[in-house]
């Protein structure tokens, strides 16, 4: 099927939505709207829809196809290959648009409306050719939300059923076939019932609004992207578990709802452990042990296997446990100072699969006031076996003042007493292969 | 607040994940359970506990606190610091139970019920020291989501309401206070209210259960972790935009409903990226510009720069941009071959903040049938600064075998021509800095 320009009827919210979602897959888009204001709002919502698929999509996006604004309904719809109407739910005013639209746009052209409140049978009434109309209600912000109800009336042809839900999933949508024509189709009808529940715990004083939206964000609302009403049974508890400890971690790095409180219960962690890691830690003649780690399902690549990024990051990792054992943390970096990488050097010995533990040993090659070089060795936590190396040269650095720079005080010490402990250590084979080396015209960071 | 040791009461799904959370998060439990197979389950529900929480968190675990299982259930609270029951909901039942354990415990002790249905005032009736009970009513599963709801009974201190919010924040949890006593407390009648509604449209044989899933999971369902029931003002619609991408992006890495969606929407974007870098790809003779990307917000670390392996992600994905060019593809994967990289320069020489545009131009130093030898350089896409060069040699590996290869027939044939037409440019000064210099001893990926 191919989807060269759309005519979108109405440019409020969901309509710029529309347009945005069809235009960043590729296809041109044309908005019919008289308010002089609606090409204003259209752009606003171009800007945060095209924000938020850059971030969305692995895959680089089509160039971005164009998006005009008409207060001409006919010259909207003439040259469109589908029809999308998202004007406001009046049931006469609709009807009136549908029928223009229907004798304006080619007749083989897929006409839908996004209403969920007026009965499809009702609104293909005046139309020409009302066999090829159809409802494909959407949810805001509809260049992110993948549902789009589809629900036929009376006249309505089984194939445009068909030939909407093709259009849709070309633009990453879900498709779910409506039955019945009924007030709000599905979602808006679970919608409706929570909100019912929650005015009446409400207007009985049980609850507020903020407790309310809490008792759902952190506790059923995290399974409902995966789940929806149901519990699992038992087979399925492992996959439940990894979906929520997905969408768990996404909320992390958003620091919103559970993903603030685990955050939170994840720094208590930390300090727990960076309590026995000094505990542990005084015998600074031997490589260091200060991080270990398991590879996750999502760190894994299309050969089955730890993919090159995620060596670096458990090397990254291990430099910042060096760091944290130095007292480099959060207070240090608040005070300007911080220990930036300039050069690294990884050599990847073994290939290893998800669930695997990995244990990091860490040798300090030399480290003063400036400078911190450090050679981590890899292996498998179970049988010992290498996997990678990272050699790394970092240096202090002034933070403010964006260049490098000599640590004082406790942390100059600390570099100090810590390479000179490790100073006996025998060099690793490995070791010095070009990192480091002085060269002329040689570049670091923030210097 | 010291926590050492935790009683818990009834060993059934909720006890045992109870259990779980207390143990992974370094309190040692007991748990009362009279069925023989408690033990059992018990175990079960630790190793899938432990098995989501060594994903979840990115601080290390604790070192595991015991879980004893026994059938006597003054042993299971004697010496325990705080007590959670999750017997089965009969009221006659549980209030014995909890009369037994207030006796058992110590006076100061806080004894909480995992109950929804059950009202505090009445559960609390025959207990020493019913100023120490509350109701502290999770979900399943009790060791991933966060919600706890607290209410306390007629007779509750309510100092007691806020020692086990304490205890229960200590374990990563997010307690909410129900201040009146209602059955189902709030997550549980909105919960209801949602089956309600759905055993309706059932019913009416407007939608199955599965249709009824579909429509919480691929629309209001993806919203409800971080927005509760509430649409957000113009205002917060960045925010929520960002937090949908995450959701969708977690999802994706599990495979699942609307990420499901969006990984084959991302497959037919890439269908058509893989067109027009292979129509414009004509000039090999000029360093290859394959790859572009944005820096994340999930990308920056603790000093506001991208973190150093998102540089060697964006380098990968240079590298399997690469790879795509030269059809080593997913099909090829399939067939059996492919290429692991086995050594990595990197030289960090600019910082780069969040949002930023980034470039990769990618020049092949050297290639034959058996390896691929890289350099690509990493810049600004807004004004060219360089931000970071990343030199790479990739076998070509036969997966199956598990050793490296020569490739054969058009891959050979396409390897010899990128690198034949590369050979005039000039060679990078940065490149050479010891990757893939000869070394005695050297091991690689795969042999």
């Amino acid at each position: 099927m191919t989807l060269r320009a759309v005519g979108v009827v109405g440019g409020g919210v969901i309509g710029a939505g529309w347009a945005a979602r069809f235009a960043l897959a590729g296809t041109a888009v044309t908005v019919f709207d008289p308010d002089p204001e609606a090409e204003r709002r259209m752009r606003e919502v171009l800007a945060g829809a095209e924000r938020a698929w850059r971030r969305l999509t692995l895959a680089p996006l089509p160039p971005p196809a164009p998006v005009a604004v008409t207060g001409d309904l006919e010259a909207a719809v003439t040259a469109a290959d589908f029809v999308q109407e998202a004007a406001p739910d009046c049931e006469d005013h609709k009807r009136d648009l549908l029928a223009r639209v229907s004798r304006a746009a080619r007749p083989e052209v897929v006409i839908a409306s996004s209403t969920a409140t007026l009965l499809p049978s009702r609104l293909q009434g005046g139309m020409a050719g009302p066999e090829r109309f159809v409802v494909g209600h959407p949810l805001d912000p509809v260049y992110l939300l993948p549902l789009v109800e589809l629900c036929g009336g009376a006249r309505t042809a089984p194939e445009t059923i068909e030939r909407a839900a093709a259009v849709y999933r070309a633009i990453g949508m879900h498709p779910l076939h409506v039955r019945d024509e009924i007030d709000g189709l599905i979602a808006d009808r679970l919608l409706a019932a929570v909100r019912r529940e929650a005015l009446q715990l409400m207007s009985d004083g049980s609850a507020t609004a903020d407790e309310i939206d809490q008792a759902i964000a952190f506790g059923p609302g995290l399974c409902w992207s995966f789940m929806g009403t149901e519990r699992p049974d038992a087979e399925a508890e492992r996959r439940r578990d990894d979906c929520l400890v997905a969408v768990l971690q996404a909320l992390r790095s958003q620091g919103t709802a559970a993903g603030a409180t685990l955050h939170a219960f994840d720094q208590r962690l930390f300090q727990g452990s960076h309590r026995r890691l000094m505990a542990a830690g005084d015998d600074l003649a031997r490589p260091l042990r200060l991080h270990e780690a398991r590879v996750l399902p999502e760190w894994v690549d299309y050969n089955g296997h730890m993919t090159e990024s995620r060596y670096l990051q458990v090397f990254g990792d291990s430099t910042d446990a060096v760091l944290r054992y130095l007292g480099a943390d959060a207070a240090y970096n608040a005070s300007g100072f911080s220990f930036y990488t300039v050069e690294t050097h990884i050599r990847h010995l073994r290939e290893v699969e998800a669930g695997a533990p990995l244990r990091v040993t860490t040798q300090v090659l030399a480290a003063d006031a400036r400078r911190l070089h450090l050679f981590h060795e890899m292996a498998r936590g179970d049988d010992g076996s290498p996997l990678a190396t990272g050699e790394h040269l970092l240096l202090h650095v002034d933070t403010r003042a964006a260049r490098a720079c000599a640590a004082e005080g406790e942390m100059a010490t600390r570099l100090l007493r810590l390479a000179a402990a490790q100073a006996a250590l025998p060099r690793p084979a490995a070791a010095g292969r070009a990192v480091g080396q002085p060269r002329a015209g040689q570049r670091a960071v923030a210097t």
